[in-house]
């Protein structure tokens, strides 16, 4: 029996993968998919080849000029719907089905605590889920029969060694960083370094601020706070490590001695396969890893020199409350102007330490405080900038 | 409640390291062991020590002068049997419990057996109860609810990395082969090399018999063999990869594109460890690895010039029969006559493959024809020898 499935972010990178994994999965016939439901944002030409090619009963648009371009160019049968409202109904719509969260940004965290108790399984790409929501997630989840598998190469990982022990038996998570492309970068080089600069990831090929966040470590801080709601571990557990080659994915050190970890290529249908048809494993073509061929890996301590931005978002982390909302929301603004040639580099992390340092802190806050403080914090990373106070290009 | 637990080859190196493992465990509080049966060859004054702590019920040595020395130096209430019917006695007398088979050589093929069916687990050291006795123990295994659990580092690792997984979602294995001493020698060097040369291996320290092994690769020949039967995969699936650090202690790929491997220190006590609490993973404090200062793992392809053994040995393993039982007796064989300085380390896989030429093939071996290959293949190895065929140093 094809199973119901609902992609949020559909025509995005993982958004399309993922449908490509599942018409590989139909074409092989392993198993089948029904996709009942579709989200994105304002890519309605590619929406519209997804709903004449999967045939959903339900998709969502950004807002009203979008979706009125959709629903001139398919049959009258698809409900259409709008924004976030649209989004929270598509992740709600599974009974029993899986709902992939592959949007980008804060709006991603509604929908999953909206799939959470109303689906059996959510895919989660979207990191602002647990980074932001961290806390809303996980309460809602120890209440419920849904299971999240993360699709994240790091964090699937993890999950994957995980499956040879329990949490409780975890001595320490080795979350593998590629080093981005200022690994050797003369450290005197880094504040000025330009975006052409920063955008040049030696293994993965991503969005950018994906690519951003991997210079400068922003993103391997939150994926430790990710893997701490996501496994249920103290801080002190989870170390991030340099592997320049990113063959291993991630590592899991047990406390009875046992390392374990999973290795490949950075090809994501792999995790998305794995989380989609999880605890079995189907054949596919993918990439594959010829382990002689790569001749060596390698590993280096994480230097906080290199990466001042790391050990800020961890912190921020640790603390907890609103502080991780005003890091992410922050961040994406000061990214946004170093691309814009408006800040160096180095004002990313500057940024960062600045707003946290005006953050009125919130201890539990609700849904509506953690949207507050990511409004906030974007519109004070923007100040400092406008402000000159960190405008330093 | 206390299980109870038999060791067979309690005086050698796994398992006195078993018995440690037992008392950490004990002392820690964490699990109680009951051991009712300790077994071993001529080391009398350590069983001696064994059976005063640890009081087992029965013991067996290698046979009357040895049953009488330590009859004499222990109280009346504990048995004493000798030789391979001691053996068995020992492998059959737990009912739910576990049998350690630590035992070296062919004599431990028959204890396995005997534990197959009368105990719960069987913990196995003993190579040649699979290189040998393969298809007999498959067959015991399949038709029982005892389980077969590997401690030898390598097919330790993939035990514990196929607990992601199904055996039948395998594509690959990788078993990890650090190179041995003549990693980088040169090649018209290696067949002339001396037994000091031989016995310098760079990673762990063992037995001279598994120390010449590992540089001639028979080592890792038998050790494909022992995966075959353990894991129930063709020869095609199976690769020895040669990992010079030996941290990486075995890779298996999943046909959907993931990789997992179990990674950690030459530390016997771990998998040890985790075969006898199996699924749980205790706690300890044995040796942990610390991947930073590793700095780089590597990896090169097994080179057949280098190891001209290691396909004789695979060879033999998939032609089956009788041909791994001759295989393992001449290599014993052959070993000895290399330590007597009689011959040269390149002789030892000229003669492997002049007994195999030799042997008259049994396609499907009783266990008195896999006994009588043996007799039959150390008698040859040693006339070759004495004849001078290979006798060329």
């Amino acid at each position: 029996m094809a199973k119901d499935i609902v992609i949020l972010g559909s025509t995005g990178s993982i958004g399309t993968q993922t449908l490509e994994v599942i018409k590989d999965l139909e074409a092989s016939n392993q198993e089948k998919f029904n996709i009942v439901g579709l989200g994105c944002g304002t890519s309605t030409d590619l929406l519209v080849r997804q709903i004449n090619r999967f045939k959903p009963d339900m998709v969502s648009v950004k807002g009203e000029p979008e979706r009125k371009i959709v629903s001139r160019k398919i049959s009258k049968d698809v409900e259409i719907r709008t924004g976030s409202e649209g989004l929270k109904t598509l992740a709600g719509m599974t009974n029993t089905g899986t709902v992939v969260n592959a949007l980008v940004g804060f709006v991603g965290l509604e929908p999953t605590l909206e799939a959470i108790g109303s689906s059996s399984r959510i895919l989660l790409a979207n990191k602002e889920s647990l980074v932001i929501g961290g806390p809303l997630v996980d309460r809602k989840l120890k209440n419920s029969k849904t299971s999240l598998i993360p699709i994240d190469s790091e964090h699937n990982a993890i999950f994957q060694a995980l499956e040879t022990g329990k949490e409780k038996e975890v001595e320490r998570l080795l979350i593998t960083a590629s080093g981005g492309p200022f690994l050797s970068t003369p450290l005197d080089r880094i504040d000025s370094a330009s975006p052409e600069e920063a955008l040049d990831h030696p293994n993965w090929d991503m969005g950018s601020r994906i690519t951003c966040d991997s210079a400068s470590m922003v993103n391997k801080g939150l994926e430790v706070i990710e893997a701490h709601w996501l496994f249920d571990l103290s801080y002190e557990k989870i170390t991030a490590v340099v592997h320049p080659q990113s063959v291993i994915h991630s590592l899991v050190q047990f406390h009875d001695g046992s390392m374990i970890g999973e290795l490949g290529e950075p090809d994501m249908k792999v995790p998305i396969q794995y989380a989609l048809t999880y605890p079995r494993r189907l054949e596919n073509d993918y990439g594959r890893t010829d382990i002689v061929d790569l001749a060596k890996l390698e590993f280096k301590e994480l230097e906080e020199s290199r990466y001042p931005a790391f050990n800020l978002v961890v912190e921020a982390g640790k603390s907890g409350g609103n502080r991780p909302a005003a890091v992410n929301g922050a961040d994406e603004e000061l990214i946004d102007e170093f691309l814009a040639e408006n800040i160096r580099f180095g004002g990313i992390a500057r940024g960062l330490d600045l707003v946290l340092e005006d953050l009125e802190p919130v201890e539990n806050p609700s849904f509506e405080d953690l949207k507050s403080t990511d409004v906030w914090a974007r519109k004070k990373a923007r100040s400092l900038v406008e402000e000159k106070i960190i405008g330093d290009r």
